[in-house]
């Protein structure tokens, strides 16, 4: 079944269920996917306008960019339930012999590098769109500033939950090494990301409130 | 069109392009929806369960909740949209007489007291769905406490992208009476569903890293 091509309704419902996907980075990838989204309607609804015209240039980069990144975030919801499946078989591997064990402990840890990959992405990915959110809340159509809201608050929950599926993966992981890059890596753009969501976030309110 | 029924692509498709519905109310509905189920499969990865017997009653209560909840959320997407409808017309009433310029007041203080109820149920509903969760982070199985996290997550960003589209209607409404009984309610559950949010984040965190 590919996830993103259920109805919102069955998404939801199978969420809801014990089965292992959708979880936590299914869902992470949809609600960036719908974040970024938002940013693109705003796009939609600045681009042509006279009032921003000095801004049309960047629009259209912004909606190209944000397009190209919610086809990234809708196709990480089945990659991710793909990428689950080796970690998934490599837990029911048998441990009664040293050789089993030694087995099972070197499929774990590549299974392991596998089913990190989409949370990782997930925090690239989202912080990237949170970037150009930040543009839009000076350079889109104020009419359509709520949504550059929404669609921060929708990125940040997107980042930190991906972030949370990295940190699962990260725990079980002994490549020390490999462990440290991932880190090295993220952590920056998870602190600053939340940073500029929480930024923007009262930006809009200020705007709606004046 | 039903925006519950259509596929996740086609949802988020329509996001994107600058057709007013499905905005920052529908997305934040669905976003909603999407961290209560991820609280609804905790639940059902945990109930049965032998080591967590003790909670079984407190899970089977917490997982009726949360089913009623993400019921409310999916059947407010559409909801969000039809309540949009009499404000999308009354800003489309002429204002050439004074009478005219007066009907048109009266019809849009009317039709943003319609335009709200969703934004306003979004923040009462993710509230509770919020206090949900912050029961699961002790009472669910350990194995699935990241998706605790990233349901926490997905519906802080529901609250407070509901939070926004209140504002937004609030800031035309022009009876003061009814401007602060809304803030009287809505303000203390912002700030007290936030707050849990983040100590259930820091929570799981915790756990993960442990």
């Amino acid at each position: 079944m590919k996830y993103a091509e259920v109805t919102c309704t069955k998404f939801v419902d199978e969420t809801f269920s014990k089965a292992p996907v959708p979880g936590g980075g299914g869902v992470a990838s949809l609600v960036g996917a719908l974040g970024v989204a938002l940013g693109g309607m705003v796009c939609n609804l600045t681009t042509g306008k006279k009032k921003y015209a000095q801004y049309e240039e960047d629009i259209q980069r912004i909606m190209k960019e944000a397009e190209g990144l919610k086809e990234t975030m809708m196709g990480m919801i089945d990659q991710d339930a793909e990428n689950f499946l080796p970690l998934s078989k490599a837990y029911g591997l048998p441990t009664s012999t040293e050789e089993e064990k030694e087995y099972k402990e070197k499929t774990m840890q590549a299974a392991l590098k596998v089913a990190i990959q989409v949370p990782v992405d997930i925090v690239k990915v989202s912080y990237k769109a949170i970037k150009l959110h930040q543009e839009l809340a000076d350079k889109g159509s104020k009419l359509a500033i709520s949504d550059v809201g929404c669609g921060v608050l929708c990125l940040k929950g997107a980042m930190m939950s991906g972030w949370l599926n990295v940190v699962i993966n990260l725990s079980s992981i002994h490549d020390e090494a490999y462990v440290a890059q991932i880190k090295d890596e993220l952590l920056p753009m998870l602190d600053e990301g939340q940073k500029i969501c929480d930024e923007v976030y009262e930006k809009v309110l200020n705007i709606l409130n004046s």
